[in-house]
């Protein structure tokens, strides 16, 4: 007897759910589709009770198993929290729609009127790990941009996802979207996040939201395209033209404002001409972060410890970062060719030449002229909230919002043209 | 001993100059990409001997081989050919240059100003088959839009591809571009394929340029990203709207005009209150069309064969069409939904919101209002020369020229700001 609750045939059972329910919605105007949300949100609110319910049963397995205090602290869920959860469902509904935006339009001499159109995208597979909300979000952002999902949550918070998806899908429903719009894998067995990242074809994209080990896996494995990034080694590189108060605010905010976001600085670049090397190290050390330099650094600073090689490619994550002296903009360049993992990177300068040299040179999903490389986030950027940053290069870099969610088709309107 | 001459040390090798040409070309301007490409062209036209020579190895080599006169054909040059091969290249030369178009702009409320800005994809690995053309064409395609490419092409073709390469960087590298910007992989060993569609990160795209089973392996194997079709099983549907002799006009050119290209009219959907069904079947017969026909289109034209269930999902590139009678709009999008590869769809009907409902559901890339599917073509599209058309829905979709080669950055300029 063939067992037909195979992760392979769940997902694509879901896949089969979801790409019909994919077709109803791509033709659903905007309204339609921020009425459901609105709904959503209103379901997800009031069904606070059985969420803060669910979550507690998850809360009390994470002591059970003796999870970190930060990975509790992902999963809590408060009357706070859910309220938030609630207003970013909203704020989602709230943007503006790109589907049906028209990207070009262009009539040929023979009177072929053609436009490209955004769609969505399809079927969208989210891999995520124990942050409940991340249920509400993603689900929020796929139904805005006219996109079917399946969700796949950790197993740690799957009390309150299932809360979650079930509040947020009734709502939905009762504004008249197909139910399949948002589905949650409901199983915790690891085999079907292998499934869908097979599901070429069946699911469109996926992406993974969680830590480097799940991104890699992800990234490892999937027949499907993913759009993700794995590191966020950005660098700050501080040329000699720069002003120093400026430098040294960007240099402390780039890395101690959060330093375990994606967009954190981790390798401070130093031209050799700036006036006050010591005293741009001394404002990281000074603000509580361990320093590891190169031999240069070390000789004008000599109580900053040895980067080891290693060093120029860690994502730290945290109160660390590598410094070297370069040999202006070129050495710069070098470093960052080297070591960026095309992230975030940014200069500090005022000479306007080498800023644009910079800019145009550094090839980063994000280049940054004498700002903070933490602005790295779609709300920062006007985009509303995102879905993920990516660094490869096809389709979508940078931020991706609801427009990084479609695609585009042509559309050809005659009067009976033949190539003849 | 380390055999350093392995496929993917090759390969890897290969895409490590490419990677630092690329770099070197993206911040050309657009006049020392075109002026090289003119080189180029006209290197390619001086050597027009040393080509019509190598040409003749591999045609001794075909004829000794016993390949097909179709594919002998494709591997023929002559005078005229190779003119043709060099007026290719300028017509490149003259097309817009995407590199640094500035997508949208924005100011945030604290003054940093985001662009989004236009730049090369980066390394483009191009595989094709016994067409020496490809071999310039996709070249002149890759330098302008600022990409290098690695060029694999057939080894029936090879002392040709190898002339022409060699014309074309010889050009290039007189007109002052990095030489490494084209290479052709030199060995006829065809686990060099292999090894390009495993470099993943080393190269950014791969472009398969052929016939299906060269497509079916590329998108089987390849870790990096394809950008490809596999089947171009277009359908027209006739409404009962239609004007009669438009329809007649339409069906026969979608299918007739040239049966062998992936955007001929495979499938033709008849709506069964179109007034002259038999009328409009037998402009396929009567054109020498072998038609196989569903139970419907049998009953009322019965001299046509019986399509079988596979003949519905069938690209036959020749000239054979499916026929199918169907319940109006709502029967078509059933059909199309379930048969199309996503290539190009078209409708011809009078009634505009029949059409309109047609081209926003069929969800192809291409979709068409009262014109042939042989439109589907980045030259009538008004793009230039195409790499190819791509039915997968991430990045570039339908016919994709030199925008499709490109990708975008984030570029801020501030003037201080922090996160804070």
């Amino acid at each position: 007897m063939a067992d037909i609750d195979s992760p392979f045939e769940m997902i694509a059972a879901m896949a089969a759910r979801a790409r019909r329910a994919s077709s109803a919605l791509a033709h659903q105007p905007t309204s339609a589709k921020a009425n459901g949300l609105r709904a959503a949100a209103e379901a997800v609110r009031a069904d606070l009770a059985g969420i803060l319910l669910a979550n507690s049963e998850d809360m009390a397995r994470a002591e059970a198993n003796d999870l970190s205090g930060a990975m509790q602290d992902r999963l809590r869920l408060d009357a706070r929290r859910v309220e938030a959860i609630a207003d970013a469902i909203k704020a989602v509904a709230a943007l503006p729609d790109p589907v049906g935006e028209v990207i070009d339009t262009r009539t040929r001499p023979n009177g072929l009127e053609l436009t490209r159109v955004r769609v969505p995208l399809g079927v969208l597979g989210i891999i995520y790990e124990s942050r409940p909300n991340v249920t509400a979000d993603a689900a929020a952002l796929a139904v805005m941009s006219g996109n079917a999902a399946i969700l796949r949550g950790g197993s740690e918070a799957a009390h309150s996802n299932r809360a979650i998806h079930a509040a947020f899908t009734n709502g939905l429903t009762e504004a008249g979207l197909p139910t399949d719009v948002v589905q949650l894998v409901s199983t915790t067995d690891r085999a079907a996040v292998g499934a869908m990242l097979a599901a070429e074809g069946a699911i469109d994209l996926i992406i993974p939201r969680g830590g480097k080990s799940l991104v890699a896996r992800v990234k490892a494995e999937a027949r499907v395209p993913v759009l993700a990034h794995l590191d966020g080694i950005n660098h700050v590189y501080v040329d000699g033209s720069a002003d120093e108060n400026m430098a040294g605010r960007i240099v402390r905010d780039a890395k101690l404002r959060r330093t375990g976001i994606c967009g954190a600085m981790e390798t401070l670049l130093i031209d050799r001409s700036y006036r006050d090397v010591a005293g741009l190290v001394r404002v990281l050390s000074g603000g509580g972060c361990e320093v590891r330099g190169d031999g240069r650094i070390r000789t004008l600073v000599p109580e900053v410890a040895a980067a080891a090689p290693e060093d120029w490619d860690t994502e730290y994550l945290d109160a660390i970062a590598s410094v070297a002296l370069v040999d202006g903009l070129d050495g710069a360049l070098a470093h960052i060719g080297a070591h960026s993992s095309g992230h975030t990177d940014a200069i500090v300068a005022e000479d306007q030449d080498v800023a644009e040299r910079f800019l145009a040179q550094v090839d980063s999903a994000i280049v940054l002229w004498n700002a903070s490389t933490q602005f790295a986030d779609g709300g920062e950027f006007g985009l509303g909230a995102e879905i993920g940053i990516a660094t490869g290069r096809l389709h979508a870099r940078g931020p991706v919002a609801l427009e990084g969610l479609t695609t585009y088709k042509w559309v050809g309107r005659g009067s009976g043209q033949i190539r003849g």
